[in-house]
């Protein structure tokens, strides 16, 4: 009865397929008094979006909407990452099929947190670059500690950042700036995306940004979940909608990109930079 | 000759159904100086939209299209109210079919603003909050007195502003704080509301709210006046073409809606209320 | 096999006419150092674009994607105009046909440069009313030089901005303010653009406006230019698209419009006061 339209959008989401509690990559922890749940992101050492984490993601954001959560608030259990984005070691020397698989699956991440009528805010407690960025910008609301970078810097990367994604941060950022940050890869600092609106409060602290957070969510405490999830659905529709024409596409594309000798090239270059460097 | 599609679009509006100059409910006087109309919602104490002030105010709107008024500004005769939107009582323990009406003559008086060729102007001098914010934000320039709250709360009522006036909304507002307002049905204070751009200018008394309302209307005095109408509705054809697809489904959601059982008993709580505070 | 939809965007558009690397009323000079080439409208004295200038225009923007530059820059040979738009002595007692080529040809500068992969900025050193404006819009970046004006004044002549170049100026400017503008026919000063943010800074000669336009290309230097390309090109696929869809049903409006006695009117009246002041 309720805007069927709307309904039938949230009902085409596509279903997460994990429902254990217990998983491996993401914890999600209810707080008592507030009925907030707070989704932690913990893959060591850069929650870097391997197939396992993405399906985590969905698998705990699925957990939170079932079970009553006022809202939902994403954080990372590392000290100075949020999220590095794509595991560059699964889309490297790989075959098609497989980087189709993680192409699907960071869809499925997304849509899942851009569609929830769930209230949505990320704590954004480290660098948030790439798949880092997708994940905060699919969110109602974001705090983020100083002296980090966010950013969509598919461009520096040599590919390009999908359609679907653009639009969620043309909604975000005025769109001169947004075109300009998408062409240049930008990555802003805490103060420079605080500046330009790409996140709405800075905190000291993980503490305090979770507390942030936690209060944007708490502005919704008068409000009716269901007339409130609806009207943000409905707000959000022209993209859904256009995603969802084109995520097949959309997968194809990117698949076709990644396999290419140039862009597998970029990727043994960055990963033989990273051996060398001794880090992860 | 002139962009035909633009000129349909004119003829497409539907055509309002009382013709005469004196009205019940509402008023309209004509500047000898100016030649800017003022249209005046007076239907005590709060303007409520019932339909009949809906069905006055397209005739005045249509009687001001055709006098060859300069433009047309909107206020109330109330001292703190600009209009306190649809009436509720017209809305409780009643008929499908009249729920059908007051939602087909919101929709008609929306269009009937946010489509005219003339230059609109809203002198908000009191509260505006939803059916009040719709007028407001339906037309092109927004004056407001001090200490008065405007905004779409409906998403506090348990119901969902429509998909046609969250576009005209999001038209006013940056898309990220629209969606912020709308899912939390924001009321801002009036300085609230300047400083996002909701209005665009503060006047101590309705006078002076009057004469910055005409002031812009004369920002238009060197403009072809075809020119400038079928600048203004090329600008808002996307909006407007979106609503005519949808209108007829928006009025059985809205009927839905409004008749279902929960949606009437906080109609029931909220008139409760009012009989019990003595205030209407 | 890259994104295979955006390559035939770029396919799409109309082929250049002119190959020579001598244009009449345009001269293109690339930096040695930086790669940037140079495009500069010399058509004394105000650079009104008739025809010739507007098949020149898209010669040079075709040679500098052809020769390998990093950026280009759009400036003038005029020390007080960058542009001041369509030449009206082509279009007075002139018949339907001539109309539709003017027309034709603007439409064909404007997506040449607008759907360039190619970084591109204008450094504005002068006026820009009209089809000036456009040009400096179409860009991705604006430097100007104070005390002059920009904006689409089309509504004071009369004439109504195409759906296309409102969808451009609406890219740059927030939508309320875009809408006021065209609406007004407004010319901003040199300060109030920057405050609006139709352009991003002031310089106070043409020397230091060139620089900081090269500047600007230069934050592309670390970028892959076909993922750049590409994203820049995403990121306008919808306005793209549009403009293909309406594009011949534009022309014929504009002709039908532009041979009306009312305009043909105002435009005799526009010439005889430029011969009255010795102008021209």
């Amino acid at each position: 009865m309720l805007h069927s339209n709307l309904l039938r959008l949230v009902a085409r989401r596509p279903p997460s397929r994990l429902m254990s509690t217990a998983t491996k990559l993401t914890t999600v922890e209810v707080n008592d008094k507030t009925g907030i749940a707070t989704l932690t992101m913990n893959r060591p050492p850069v929650n870097s979006q391997n197939v396992q984490l993405l399906l985590d993601l969905q698998s705990s954001i699925s957990e939170i909407e079932n079970n009553k959560s006022r809202g939902l608030i994403l954080t990372s259990a590392s000290s100075n990452v949020f999220s590095a984005g794509l595991d560059i070691f699964e889309m490297y020397n790989t075959d098609v099929e497989r980087l189709r698989t993680v192409w699907t699956e960071l869809q499925n991440v997304w849509i899942a947190l851009y569609g929830t009528s769930l209230p949505t805010a990320a704590a954004i407690n480290g660098h948030a670059p790439a798949g880092g960025c997708l994940l905060a910008t699919a969110c109602e609301y974001r705090v983020m500690r100083p002296n980090f970078l966010i950013g969509l810097n598919e461009a520096q990367l040599g590919i390009i950042a999908p359609k679907w994604l653009m639009a969620g941060f043309a909604g975000v950022l005025p769109k001169r700036l947004a075109e300009r940050a998408l062409t240049q890869g930008r990555m802003f600092t805490t103060q420079e995306a605080f500046e330009a609106g790409l996140v709405d409060e800075i905190a000291s602290t993980k503490e305090e940004a979770v507390e942030k957070c936690a209060a944007f969510i708490g502005t919704f405490a008068k409000v009716n979940p269901l007339a409130r999830g609806l009207t943000k659905l409905q707000f959000r529709a022209d993209n859904i909608r256009e995603f969802e024409e084109i995520r097949e596409k959309d997968v194809a594309d990117f698949a076709a990109l990644a396999s290419s000798a140039e862009v597998q090239k970029v990727m043994g270059t960055y990963l033989e930079n990273l051996k060398n460097k001794g880090k992860k």
